[in-house]
């Protein structure tokens, strides 16, 4: 292995390790417990599972990787907080959007080169980026790994 | 920037954000709040603080930087689960020795150029190593970021 792809597969271990704990604590957890809230009073893990689906999903159009899957799950799940919209995908759908989402996404991660990892991503203009070449989709993949285990971290107290 | 700078800045742009997240949620908790669970029944705040400032403290010694500052960390805040021995030290102690261990250890980072971040760790062999490069020091960093980043999670709760 080159240096450049250790680098890739390190950095994409970490994502498909976050991304598969969240999934381990989703199969453990029955639809109806999917309704629980992670602590009194906080976000049901239902909306944590459309939160990540979401902003994963939106990973596609901000890495430069093509067209979402499901821009029907900003609303209730970005844009506003829990139990404001009604949940417009059932709980085994958004289970099957969740896994749709990041195994595309992983699939595409795994063809980056350091090039690929160090370009801007689509949300910096040219002039920003040049000023902070930090602004790059490698950040942005560390950045929704993080992301992705702070409410990891929250889903597991519904257990 | 050469591409190398970029990278090492990247990854530790991500951890010093979620250092931060953490150290700004502890700062808006008294010291009698550290001693709320996140949930009913589950770990204290303060826990969570020795867990974090323990499992970093044990990056210098991972990562060949030379020695722990806070040893005595272990036993209440990894080797046992919350409350079943006493904290080694006062809530203010603790909140020192995070900062202390994180400045230390992030001044210690930004010294990484990518051949340092691609060394192996001192806890996997030579020959394991050789088996599996990507067990390098950029992995520990990166799922140190996520393992951060899960706590930090449910310690905002008690907010």
């Amino acid at each position: 292995m080159t240096n450049e792809e250790i680098l890739g597969v390190t950095v994409l271990n970490s994502w498909k390790l976050v991304v598969n704990r969240f999934g381990k604590t989703l199969s453990e957890l029955s639809d109806k417990q999917l309704q629980q809230q992670v602590a009194p009073g906080r976000n049901r893990v239902l909306y944590l599972l459309g939160h990540l689906a979401a902003m994963h999903d939106r990973m596609f159009p901000l890495l430069g990787l093509g067209d979402r899957l499901h821009p029907e799950l900003d609303q209730p799940y970005i844009a506003n907080p829990d139990r404001v919209l009604a949940d417009p995908l059932s709980a085994p759908e958004l289970r099957r959007a969740w896994t749709e989402v990041n195994s595309k996404l992983t699939k595409a991660l795994e063809r980056f080169r350091l090039e690929d990892w160090l370009q801007k991503h689509t949300a910096v203009s040219d002039e920003d980026f040049a000023k902070d070449p930090t602004r790059n989709r490698l950040a942005v993949v560390i950045n929704r790994t993080s992301h992705a285990s702070y409410h990891s971290g929250q889903a597991i107290l519904a257990k």
